[in-house]
């Protein structure tokens, strides 16, 4: 594809280098984040979003914390990359990806005695995460791709694409495979409101990338499936329950996937296995995070957000939604593609590393 | 409710007198148009829209032109008001309305054989149809109040309300009514993308209103079924079936009544006699408008539309969308409420007239 990774590290300056989010789609800049302060802060502002592309930048993070050390000193070092740990852990507070990336980091570094051993290792390691990650969304799109046949119409919602992971992206991954091996689709971009992601991100990157898309307003899904224009869906998630099949994501997807359903459109979900909650027992226990409702009552134009519904109402806000497992024809993952109901089963099969 | 007529006259001044909606919600002004021109120009570039409102508006935009006339000579009176009428036709030539208001100012006013006779008849027709437009909607409003009970959640969709007619609206009528009567209820305004009329229009009558509303993005809809929030959709119609109760109306109607079908949620429309269409056999004959994708690409905001979507990126825009009948709990008419397959039994027997 035609740009920069998501998430990159210069380790010649010791820094990390993203793709500035929050200046898309209307312009394309890279944010070059100096020192590991810079990098927490372009977490917590949203210059970085997605769970995978977040997970790396807090892995880059650390170990750029750790090499700006000078000395020699192990106490101090530790003291210093703790300090590091707890700022980049403090920017997204909710999210666990940047502390499952940072704990990857620091059990590396603990191999080697000395500091400049440690900083070595607290590179590679960040560098090995990332390389995962993209490794990962590389195998979903394997296990995706033989689903995107030729003159397909793919509808897909947000933004689970390449900018939400290091490169290439999870619901997105099939898709690019499928563009690589020469395959011929189009693609639905639905708009997603409020944060309209969908209109915004992916298609952004399907351009770039050269995949037919058009955008469409999220209340137009159901009837381009009802005047059968729409093949086949495929989405993100947020989490995806290994017990029950759940799966939550982006709100609007439940909706499509009723559509779906009525419609006999094959529905899937793409996740990597950091996604898979193997605790939470049902799909209501989830919590529904509802944003402030300033995102419902403004849309993001090239100068920033502009207000679009009427001054004095409020407006409802919630974040995602649950999908249950009968509307989802499958669940695409790097370790193969399952019906919903069989991932707790297939987990017990494979064992615990390998779903 | 403490606001204008969306379209009234001024006859003194020979003014019609629109609530300006190209300026809503951001701002609330008055546009007076001095002659038949300026007229058939707010009709045509939106300043006034909704079935029952630009209706209403030409119908005082032939009186306000026949008002115009200076001599006695009936034929060039004749000529004139013939242009008029050409002229607010042109302004919205896909629309029945208006020609159906125009018709019958024309028809009143063939009862004089003088100019003056022609020009006081032009006008009470102009202004009885605005009344039966009024007397229609409280009609509906009377027959949908009981739907509305004490604590209801109700989701609507688009604004088929006040603005859309000359007051009072056809799915918000129940609503007016209810709240006239001292119900205590709640609405959520599905945002209506692309052009937000939910956001922007429905939103703004229901504050001036006093009734308690909150905008939701139109994803948002089947979440909050799913958890139990809404109890009864109502919305309106541009176009419905006689033949087959098959309801056209705003893209992302059909959306909703699939997800209240799905969550046992009552579906109803409410319309007024004029959105009846006897003669059209199937709901797939019935042409779905695909509008222009800048308004898929933009939203509205104080300033003018400012573009959210990825640069380079197109859009589909289909404007309607088509519900069908088994999914319909009920249709509000001014002359009762109707299951959409009754439709045809009953006009048959009541009578062309009266259905």
């Amino acid at each position: 594809m035609s740009r920069p990774r998501t998430v990159a590290f210069d380790a010649a300056r010791n820094t990390v280098v993203l793709i500035n989010q929050l200046r898309l789609p209307h312009r394309f800049t890279l944010f070059r984040a100096k020192n590991y302060r810079e990098t927490a802060k372009a977490i917590a502002n949203m210059t970085v979003r997605g769970a995978g592309a977040i997970g790396a930048t807090a892995a880059y993070g650390l170990a750029q914390g750790a090499r700006a050390f000078k000395g020699s000193r192990l106490g101090e070092f530790r003291r210093h990359t703790d300090l590091a740990y707890k700022t980049l852990r403090a920017a997204r507070p909710t999210a666990v990806d940047p502390v499952n990336a940072m704990n990857t980091v620091r059990a590396a570094m603990a191999a080697s005695r000395t500091v400049a051993g440690r900083q070595q290792l607290a590179l590679e390691a960040a560098e090995q995460f990332a390389d995962e990650d993209i490794a990962h969304c590389r195998a979903i799109g394997e296990v995706g791709a033989p689903l995107i046949g030729r003159g397909l119409r793919v509808l897909t919602h947000c933004n689970a694409g390449a900018l939400a992971f290091v490169d290439i992206g999870s619901a997105t991954a099939p898709l690019y495979a499928a563009h690589t091996a020469g395959v011929k689709f189009s693609v639905f971009c639905s708009e997603t409101r409020p944060r309209g992601q969908g209109a915004a991100l992916t298609a952004w990157e399907l351009l770039r990338a050269g995949i037919e898309h058009a955008i469409i307003a999220d209340g137009a899904a159901g009837h381009l499936m009802q005047r059968g224009e729409i093949d086949l869906v495929i989405t993100g998630s947020d989490r995806t329950l290994g017990r029950t099949g759940e799966v939550a994501n982006k709100i609007g997807t439940y909706t499509h996937a009723v559509l779906a359903k009525r419609h006999g459109i094959p529905f899937y979900v793409a996740i990597p296995l950091s996604t898979l909650d193997w605790e939470t027992e049902h799909g209501a226990d989830i919590p529904i995070e509802e944003r402030d409702d300033t995102e419902v009552l403004t849309a993001a134009g090239p100068r920033g957000p502009v207000r679009t519904a009427n001054p004095g109402s409020g407006a409802r806000n919630p974040a995602f939604d649950i999908t249950p497992p009968e509307l989802i024809t499958g669940i695409i993952t790097p370790k193969g593609l399952f019906k919903p109901r069989d991932l707790w089963r297939k987990r017990k099969q494979l064992g615990k590393g390998e779903l």
